[in-house]
């Protein structure tokens, strides 16, 4: 008999590269919900760590503090579970940083697996990605913030997942909305 | 041949009555994030109506102005999607006048189901209401800001929902991020 497989999953945040309204290459400011919201979401289903990619100075610092504030500040010992949560995060300069930081702990290919609410690049869809899963591996799930992953983050990633498709016809999930859903498809039991 | 029966869902965020941190009944403030984030979800994934609970008269002026902004105002016009969600948004002094605004619409029972992080209470799963809601019918979805929903709404709803449940043992998702699941797992196609 042999044990399960194990899936460890990563998630990061993208600030840059992402596209702006008017589809040009940006770095977005962070929100300071996206980092709670995403913290919270990834403690509840098991990720292994959030990464907040940013390349600003002034906006590292800020995430800095907050991030500091709840794992060793007053924040945490007035809410021990934020604590918890907000443990999960650290910050990057790019995604293939974070990349280099998976590998250096689990020491295997990690599988890079780029979300978005466009249909160009997909080519996996939730149901084939979760079989994918079952197999163990490692796994980092980038999230767009603003208008969205840039193009070519899509084209050099491992995978493109579908969008989260609904038949209203109407798509505008905030980003900490697509990162609970799209870790409650893939991790939460059937 | 007959054809579908259809299912209406209806989601109300509320603020009084829910719990404090230390279990008192409390009536919390607005967060200006729920109101864009929940409408968004609430649009993707095709609600009715989308209330905001609240009794504080400054709340209901701050929220109203917000609303306004987005459904009447520039930011409308800067962002016409954000503006069709926030349509969905209105405000209400309490769940008895979601439930009878919604009645006066679609003439038939409101089907109450209340949501909650813990186990008691709880009388229906999500394969449960999902495949209830099959059969057709009017439902109106409680969220609790704040530390829940309390005992009294519980008891007086319809149904009580199961948590989000997965296998980390942790469960702190933001009300932003349970209304996206849970509207997720109910109404999004196998």
């Amino acid at each position: 008999m042999t044990t399960n497989p194990v899936v460890k999953i990563y998630i990061a945040l993208v600030h840059p590269p992402v596209l702006s309204k008017k589809a040009e290459v940006i770095c977005s400011a962070v929100t300071n919900l996206d980092i709670h919201d995403i913290a919270g979401a990834g403690k509840t289903y098991g990720v292994g760590e959030y990464f907040i990619v940013t390349t600003l100075p002034d906006q590292k610092v800020l995430v800095d503090k907050i991030i500091k504030h709840w794992t060793d500040g007053r924040g945490g010992d007035v809410n021990p579970d934020r604590r918890e949560a907000l443990r999960l995060v650290s910050m990057v300069d790019s995604i293939e940083d974070a990349v280099a930081k998976i590998q250096a702990t689990v020491k295997e290919k990690v599988i890079v697996v780029a979300t978005t609410a466009r249909e160009d690049h997909v080519d996996v869809s939730f149901k084939e990605l979760k079989a994918e899963m079952k197999n163990g591996g490692t796994y980092l799930l980038l999230f767009g913030t603003a208008w969205g992953l840039s193009d070519e983050v899509l084209v050099n990633s491992d995978r493109v997942l579908m969008p989260i498709q609904t038949t209203s016809g109407y798509n505008h999930l905030s980003v900490r909305s697509a990162v609970s859903i799209v870790l409650d498809r893939l991790i939460a039991q059937d």
